[in-house]
């Protein structure tokens, strides 16, 4: 069964039903397509379009084929090009000719625009949910690790010493802000098309309000043409997926360099690495290479749409249905990805030794310079003073700590004796306890506001 | 002179000099740079590491820089790599040593995040009140030519008749999402990074939330390793206008269509067109083709910033630096083209005569499978009749409402006398009614909800 | 039975099992992958580590394996990670220990590349040859309607007349250059990685160049570092497939407007368009959409893998596994598109009568400069006399062949009476008879060379 | 002046004016602008359209418009809306009408065309010897620390020894195929457009191949309608710097890492560093860093390109005026990096005991397995019984070679005394000696080969 065969007299190409042919991907959508026809044919027989018993036909018909689909028993017809027919056809089989009026002022246009507003809100769900997930392994591990100083780098430079847990704690921060670009993005995915029909709109008075209050969804389209032909909301979906990408390539990155024993600030668990079929010692982070690989698969699914998108004209264009692999492949991805790594970081051996062994008084400089601003000299004359500091401490090989306080005094006479105070790691990261500093009582108090954000 | 010499011993190769400069393009930020500088100056009087007199003496000399940038004096030295660096040097030679305690505790890290973020703050308003002017325009037009009829088109197919004024309004909602895009966004932007240092926090106890309220920001960052490479908000703010730009491109797809002599509907103002150097009698819609063309720039803008950030790791790298020349592009490309596209609008000329001759009575066939639904056939079966009087139109080479309606009775028996009141184009057009529809009613009611939206 | 458990005590993550498997996608690689072992156990005898009698055996066992891959046999043992372990696995169980020494101074790293490289070697040279049936599709459509004349646009604004067989041709040339980029990348396919090992080359003697000769390769690698690591290959087959895809785009715009009623120049057969669910009288031109909307998937997946390699440190790392789905997805998008599109071309039915309505008079504005020009005129002079000129027929609402000569003489005094014959098309065409114009003569000769280039 | 104001009547609008003004960046296409007119200058004189005198006038005023450009001299008018305008404008003050002739038979279509092909073909040359340059830097450093062993890494774990040499060498290869690539490129750049007028041939008769000839252009297009669109040299030579600055990108990750205290296997000069503002103890590879970051910039250039082409309909469109921004910034940020990058592997400083001192007797492990493999043991048993061999010496808490043989043996029987000589890092390297491996004769062998590559 073709939904639109009457006019033509020849037949379509075999290669062409397949090219056309959609429903080996998009028959993930039948849940969603079916509720959007439920909720469609309630609408229809709220203006007579539907005697009460086509209505009780139709409901039980799709509530049928939902089961079909959900035990695996639902079986493709030849003709069946997308979910949509496919659904009509086995409608049509199971209760006759009241499966042919769920169509009435009905396009498939505005159909797959709410089936897709439908999947697309359940898995920024899912995403959110999972989202949660992996903060709350980051907070476990931030916490059960608490004190435990580490060098800070910056160009991958040894910076300042700061806490493990604080650099723990800096990824629960970008996942909050991905949850917060979800709830936004859901708003506006959160709106129905139905009553738009193919491009112009419905004549048969249906209650779009209330299809919508129905299926979830908090407003409608206010202009039809804009209705089929909106992908903001995949585009959009897509991008907030990005940047959880983006944020998981960093945290890839980190525990991959953490990884190699010139470093071995920590290892992830057996569970998640891999060996080499070569090499027989090996123990690869895999998990978190792939993760990070799979950047640029989801980063490329939201520059796919785009081009789609990019110079079409107005309304519904064929174009369009290129906008479900791209979303369905990485909203997958995704959902992999984030799962996993709340394993790995819940899989997670810290060895705090190897951090602390790292920690060399060089990363006090900023500290000395400090000093001397507590003693009155503005910082930038400090911060140069620092730097001979340290070029006459590599001119005599000697560290930081063993120049003696008089040669000191030669760089500047406001050094005193209490200067060695300052090379104590942990005095100088417990200086930084303003909001969002190093701190450990600023980490507690950020772990505090973390708990809080997920309602623990 | 530079920020960070003290430890060096030999020179910087020219070559890189040039590299690393970004004060070529960087330099744009010293308004917002020195409103930062102000702010932190306080927050540093407020914790006593300046006396009244410095603060006095920096913000003195903060405002006669400003006021050089503004008027075009500033001098550039050959030193100056950033514009913090010649703020900061400048600051030096017109005030002397207090300048050098204007960094005590503050990084170029935190401080160049707050610099991008005031200025995303700045470009964003200003993108949402271009983005209104425009409506008003695509407002005024629909108003103006409220009630002529055009072909609507699915797949540029003829598909059914519409409003020119409810395809001109389809564009106001796309932009109106745009805008709550860039308000969500601005969310995450204004959010203060002052007081993380160069990644690990402050250790002189300032009020990072003074800073912030001081800054027009709602809020401060929680993590201060998240808060020197969070770049998250130049990405999204690159989304946002990328979603403009693809939406602007369905628009410059769609005038440049309709003003083919093939369809003549609209003519964009001489203003706006250019002509041929070759062919004399060229008169060619280049503004929407330029507009159409730059969605490159600004979609390859935000793919170039999440390159950049996918595997850097923790803090900032210099890599971060490349945040820049892409946003300040896209803002700029965004900006000129809004403008530009509401003077289009503004200049369009409508052929109403030429939309209508376009209207065929195919377009007509689904409102012909309505009737028969009126009639109790259902829609499926309706749609496969219609498709068949098409046929038989073609045969016979007739148009459709020269069918005698006893040729139509041989195809459904549900035909009668009044089935030609369906061939006239505004009734098709009126029947479409519910909201979002392309009746002039619903038209009308839509344009007065766009005006609500803007305030109007 | 995996390749690297030795040193493992614990179980791998269920989950990670799943994210890691690359079975399921790389299964594809099966021919080439055993294609790649017989060369190497041939290698491995020649240097002795393998005797006569487990070679046969090595041998034998593989083509078994193929076999059972090419009928639908294979069968999946669970711990099978990936296309080599499950060869491995399986040899095992056929051949028994032998099947152990086939790895000897391999890795999956070198292996895998080895079968990338073979995969794009089939994969180029299949594309070449369906680009050559487009090719021959497109020359057959030139032939057919050699002669038929139409508007040429730019800024799709009338232009010039042209010859449709022009048009038609001008894809000719496209797809040319993408046989040729083909070429020259296979050239740096055909490189063998074998020998290299897990990164630093082999201890066992064995000849390289032999391998790489078995296999078809005209080349080796010449370090071990990058030969594990280098992916290309992949990405410059993707830029061709990209470059495909772009010239596509640019025919599926030209079909999809010139199929609109406004047009009408050709209608791709119904066996490539389809039906509207709702319309009954719709016939678009969905073969041409699709494939327009698959250049995002193309070139995304250039995207993909550019994105996957940017910043990864040397030699193998797991991001690598990611080359292997953009690519796969967009090789069959590709083939697919260009089987489909050779299809259409054939498909297509030619209005010359709406061509040629479209021609009007102002197409031959250049014209008239150029018969200025042949009397002397300055070009640029020319161009501006004939402005003047399409500015008085306009004002008067006249042709421009109705213009008395007596008005254009008070433009320019050089008209003459016979400026009535620059009123013909053919004529305007026909003049344009250098090599590569649009005259019939030139493009009969473009068709010959052309033939040339296919050897036909 | 403008080329086009001939038919039009009203102003335009002055942003318009800016929209559309391309001088400002394609003012650097003057030098190829102006040979392009001198070449076309003589076609025309050699069919009659232009007499000696004038060519000689044309020919002077066209040299004296190139020295006031390469002197700096050169005055925009107001007018001149891209670089074309202002010549033919300049040329008209210089010379009189004779200027107005030049543009006879020839569009800004087909000069733009010809202007980038030249440019690229220039800047194709320029970037081969700056890739040369960087290859003898990569040669010098290799052979001068040829014997230096360092950890080799695969998924940047310790996977086998490698001299340092191999490792630098591994890049020439790299930059070796994009000299290939760029190579070829330049087949398709060197075609020349001249005479395909605005989209439809030349009526006069020019020689094409004698001015493509005198261009130094190896092919003419055979399609004009082509001509004037084709962009592909464009994208091709962007996909070509993209795919340096992925091998870039790859080089940056690694000097990064080894600049890292915990490795310190190098550190690039000072000259390509700079401190930090707050730090005084920083020494960043900012170089390398910044390098690293420009890889989205070019990446995303290529991106820009192909999605201004994507879906354009036949010939020109203005969008195509937005090839050129993307690929000037490309080609200067790929030019600059290649000279930094030069420059920085020639400041590299190397720290042979920190990589000695990271070679761990683990890494030796494939060579244990082999060790079995030579005494009969099939690999992959061989691979299984080293990883008991870790376990044990894990379990123990001994390295490997104290292991004793009878400990060994509980394992295998093949072990034997002689098992000891394994633990020899120079002897495990030596063992690689076939093309391409790591032994130092290899790499010497390889070395020799580049230098032959680049003529040394």
């Amino acid at each position: 069964m073709k939904l639109w065969g009457g006019r033509f007299t020849g037949e379509q190409n075999e290669l062409m039903k397949q090219f056309n042919d959609s429903f080996k991907f998009d028959r993930r959508l039948y849940a969603v397509d079916i509720q959007g026809s439920q909720a469609y044919a309630s609408a229809l027989h709220a203006v007579g379009l539907l005697s009460a018993q086509e209505l009780a036909s139709l409901r039980s018909g799709l509530h049928i084929i939902k089961d079909e689909f959900d035990t695996g028993k639902f079986e493709r017809n030849f003709g069946d090009e997308d979910i949509h027919t496919a659904v009509e056809r086995r409608l049509t089989e199971l209760i006759g000719d009241a499966a042919g009026k769920l169509h009435t002022g009905r396009s498939r246009n505005d159909q797959v625009a709410l089936d897709m507003r439908l999947y697309c809100m359940n898995e920024i769900s899912k995403t959110v949910s999972l989202l949660e997930t992996l903060q709350h392994s980051l907070i476990a591990q931030a916490e059960a690790n608490l004190s435990f100083m580490m060098p800070g780098f910056t160009h991958l430079q040894p910076a300042q010493p700061i806490l493990f847990s604080h650099w723990m704690m800096s990824f629960f921060w970008m996942f909050e802000r991905d949850r917060a670009r979800l709830n936004d993005a859901l708003k506006r995915t959160a709106v129905s098309p139905l009553g738009a029909g193919a491009l112009a709109g419905s004549p048969f008075g249906i209650d779009r309000e209330k299809i919508a209050a129905e299926l979830g969804m908090a407003a409608i389209f206010m202009n039809s043409m804009d209705a089929v032909s909106d992908r903001d909301f995949v585009a959009e979906f897509l991008f907030t997926l990005s940047m959880i990408a983006v944020h998981i390539s960093h945290l890839a990155e980190d525990i991959v360099l953490f990884s190699n024993p010139a470093f071995k600030y920590l290892q992830i668990g057996e569970a998640f690495s891999t060996g080499s079929s070569l090499m027989p010692q090996k123990r690869n982070p895999d998990a978190m290479e792939l993760a990070r690989g799979k950047t640029g698969r989801v980063i490329s699914s939201l520059f796919n749409v785009l081009i789609v998108l990019k110079g079409l004209p107005s309304t519904y264009n064929k174009d369009l249905q290129e906008d479900k692999q791209a979303l369905f492949d990485s909203v997958d991805t995704t959902e992999m990805v984030l799962s996993i790594i709340a394993g790995v970081i819940n899989s997670i051996e810290v060895f705090p030794e190897n951090m602390l062994a790292q920690l060399t008084e060089e990363m006090l400089a900023t500290d000395i310079a400090d000093y001397l601003v507590e003693h009155g000299v503005p910082f930038r004359e400090a911060h140069q003073k620092v730097g001979e500091v340290i070029k006459f401490a590599e001119e005599k090989d000697i560290s930081l700590s063993e120049i003696p306080v008089s040669a000191l005094n030669h760089i500047s006479s406001k050094f005193d004796a209490d200067v060695h105070k300052i090379f104590d790691f942990m005095r100088a990261i417990s200086k930084k306890d303003s909001v969002g500093g190093t701190a450990p009582q600023a980490v507690k108090k950020q772990i505090e506001m973390a708990k809080e954000k997920l309602g623990m």
